[in-house]
């Protein structure tokens, strides 16, 4: 049972004010569940169908017995922000991690990235291959907004994700490379025989793209070539593309 | 100003039941406008916001003034499917394609796609890399279900989607090498140094992936190396890799 105020409360946390001032977010989603109660986040509260608890008893194990609470199908509607509820919602804390620059190896610096399934998906990505963090400027969506959490399937556990004051200055790294993503740049992609291992890229903006200013701290322009009419790629397909490319050719 | 059977008549083409018995679909946005005014596609009926309507009077031309009709923001609200209305909604005759067999180039064939973002987004892709046609199991998600228009970003009006009722005919074709994606394949994408120009490239489902049947039909199983801890990729940027991957390969 989930009473009156638990169900203000964690409907609040959907707003990121809310989540600021209480260091709380919301997860929901049998997957997630899974991915963080065998990471280290500890958990405030567990919401879950009776046969979903029974049947995860295993993965259950660390969490104290009061922090767990089931609900019905109604009450799960209530608390849960996506359209079709899932069986698990866990309430929690936001995770602390010091900022740590850019550094050795690919690094990913996102501008102005407003779509939480954007976002999601690019830290799903980041995950995939290979990178703990992620460098947004402060206008990008808040990666604990809960279509975000819902979009990363997870590897929101594992991606520290860093809002930087100045992404000019985060990208301004002696030793660092920087590849812009951009429509039509100097560099073809699929011509690139090599890319310097320790660099950084660059995405912008849905659709506006990046702006002058951090055009303007890039030492490359790079472009996805196009076989077809489409007039650009979704923010989130033209980094899995990049990334997946830079991975490729860093290795050589 | 919308009357009610309008708007009743608008909202219904959300059901694909809808759709078919009607054969018509809705495209909002101004960015899709601009795509559909400028193609073959007839209008059936055009609500705009009065201002869209007058800054929009060269793409309008070929549009016959009855058709326009001026809506205000609350009306717009009424009959659009999007979270935020955009200024213009159009409603459109489905298009009617002949079927054309997988043939020379590159194929994209899907099985149980679900979920419309990333159908829409695949179809941006088709369109992005140069393919004109795409072909999907009967379950998947319907190409005219607004969300797909949406996330087509226009591509929905150059690229034929075709339906077929068994995906391992559509496949096996001689000639044609398929490759399946999947998790842990025998290839590794980033080792392939060349790939037939020829071939079928087959995406699974977002859960579930490829079937057993879809599987045992195909040439070859492959993978997008994994450098990090996600558990998967989205089924929509897992096929930007692999289409971009393919193309690269294919002009060597």
């Amino acid at each position: 049972m989930i009473s009156r105020s638990q169900i203000k409360f964690i409907t609040s946390l959907s707003h990121k004010k809310y989540r600021k001032a209480h260091q709380m977010f919301v997860a929901e989603g049998a997957k997630i569940a899974e991915e963080v109660l065998q990471s280290q986040i500890p958990v405030e509260n567990l919401f879950a169908a009776e046969e979903w608890i029974a049947s995860n008893a295993e993965l259950l194990k660390g969490v104290p017995k009061d922090k767990i609470q089931s609900v019905d199908e109604r009450q799960m509607e209530q608390v849960s922000q996506l359209s079709t509820p899932s069986p698990v919602l866990l309430v929690l804390r936001l995770p602390e991690y010091e900022y740590s620059p850019p550094g050795e190896g690919l690094n990913l610096c996102l501008e102005s990235i407003r779509d939480p399934g954007n976002m999601g998906t690019i830290i799903r990505l980041a995950d995939w291959y290979g990178m703990g963090q992620l460098y947004c400027s402060e206008d990008c969506v808040d990666a604990y907004n809960p279509k975000v959490v819902q979009a990363s399937m997870g590897s929101i556990v594992r991606v520290q994700v860093h809002y930087v004051s100045s992404l000019e200055e985060t990208i301004f790294k002696p030793g660092l490379k920087t590849y812009a993503a951009v429509l039509s740049g100097e560099l073809n992609l699929h011509q690139l025989v090599e890319v310097n291992k320790d660099c950084i890229l660059l995405i912008g903006n849905e659709s506006q793209g990046l702006s002058e200013s951090a055009l303007s701290r890039a030492d490359y322009r790079i472009s996805i070539p196009r076989f077809g009419q489409a007039e650009s790629l979704n923010a989130a397909t033209a980094t899995a593309v990049l990334l997946d490319n830079f991975k490729r050719l860093s290795k050589m």
